[in-house]
């Protein structure tokens, strides 16, 4: 399957939604190719409802980050459940598309219900762990402009496990991506995810040592 | 030597010229630790003079976000220069501090004639090289709102040794990140260098074969 062309009018107003660089099209894509993989593992999948809670799982994210009070997940689902209604998709499929894109959250405090939500879970999750992960953490650190780490009161970088304060990179590696990897709903998906998480791993220490080097002696 | 409280006047003036993530007050720290240790193992060094330039070196960054054209290097040279000249410090001084920042630059078509000056460029490719160099192109490109890669017509990830038309993460890697490792003026900053580039090789590789792995088959 073409998936860069499936439900084109679903994808259409996917991409009039998108807007930073973290969560621009090529994510949805990702994560779309992601959950038609961890499909093939799994049985009694409604393709074209993953294919449209894939598609439409972060059109809520201006919403969120024009005002960090609203959950890019609850908007998002409300957004897709009325454009899906207004475009003659049925009631139901509107209805459980809007729950899986309700659940896809990491902070989310409602788990995936169905197949198909365990799914986007999964395929957006994977997105989250690994060398991906960090870069599109990356890639919104800079687009807010916050710190890649904060100072202790000793002058020493902080590994961010305790940088309650303030937004740091190292902050949301330890309280986010090092965490997102310990959840999956899938086999596959949990399976995919361990290459990933020690890529990840790998980079935050060798980062974390290198800076730590540049306000302290060096070896 | 607390590096932090050197040369007060100058600092704060730097301070006051900062902007964005990838070259936020913490970059300028860790140029200047860098610079110092280097230092140690170089003779003939003037410190103040090494430590003005360290942190002036990347007060012209505004002038070049604003207007891609502007070279910061030249920009920011200027500006400390007539900076320095008006805050009492002697033309000698001035100029050297003005050399120094002139040709600090990765693109520059200028190389470092003093030893500050190659020390100053070392102390700064150190920043470009390794994790903390991935962390912070990374930064900037979220900050511009550029993308981690392209497609090719047949709708592969390319690598970034062929995105000509657009800028890309991957193109930043390619053609600026893993070409500074090859470039230090300093034996120490050489040495320094050979970890930091094996973190990020091991990352673009990683990266590479994850975003490879969402738009090809599974293995």
């Amino acid at each position: 399957m073409n998936t860069r062309t499936n439900l084109p009018a679903v994808e259409r107003y996917m991409l009039s939604c998108m807007s930073d660089s973290a969560h621009d099209a090529e994510h949805i894509y990702r994560v779309l190719n992601n959950a038609l993989h961890i499909a093939e593992y799994e049985s009694g999948v409604d393709i074209d409802l993953l294919t449209a809670a894939c598609l439409l799982h972060d059109i809520g994210r201006a919403e969120q980050f024009a005002d960090p009070k609203i959950c890019h997940a609850a908007c998002g689902a409300q957004k897709a459940y009325k454009w899906l209604v207004e475009n003659g998709y049925s009631e139901e499929f509107s209805k459980e598309v809007k729950n899986c894109i309700e659940t896809h959250r990491f902070r989310s405090a409602i788990s995936p219900r169905s197949i198909e939500a365990k799914i986007l879970f999964d395929a957006d999750n994977l997105d989250v762990c690994g060398a991906v992960g960090i870069a599109r953490t990356l890639l919104y650190a800079g687009h807010v402009s916050t710190p890649l780490y904060a100072l202790t009161e000793n002058g020493d970088v902080s590994d961010g496990s305790e940088d309650t304060d303030a937004w740091t990179f190292f902050r949301e590696y330890k309280f986010k991506l090092e965490k997102a990897c310990e959840i999956f709903y899938t086999k596959r998906g949990s399976k995919l995810s361990v290459k990933r998480r020690n890529a990840a791993r790998k980079f935050y220490e060798a980062l974390l040592a290198e800076v730590r080097e540049c306000y302290a002696d060096y070896d």
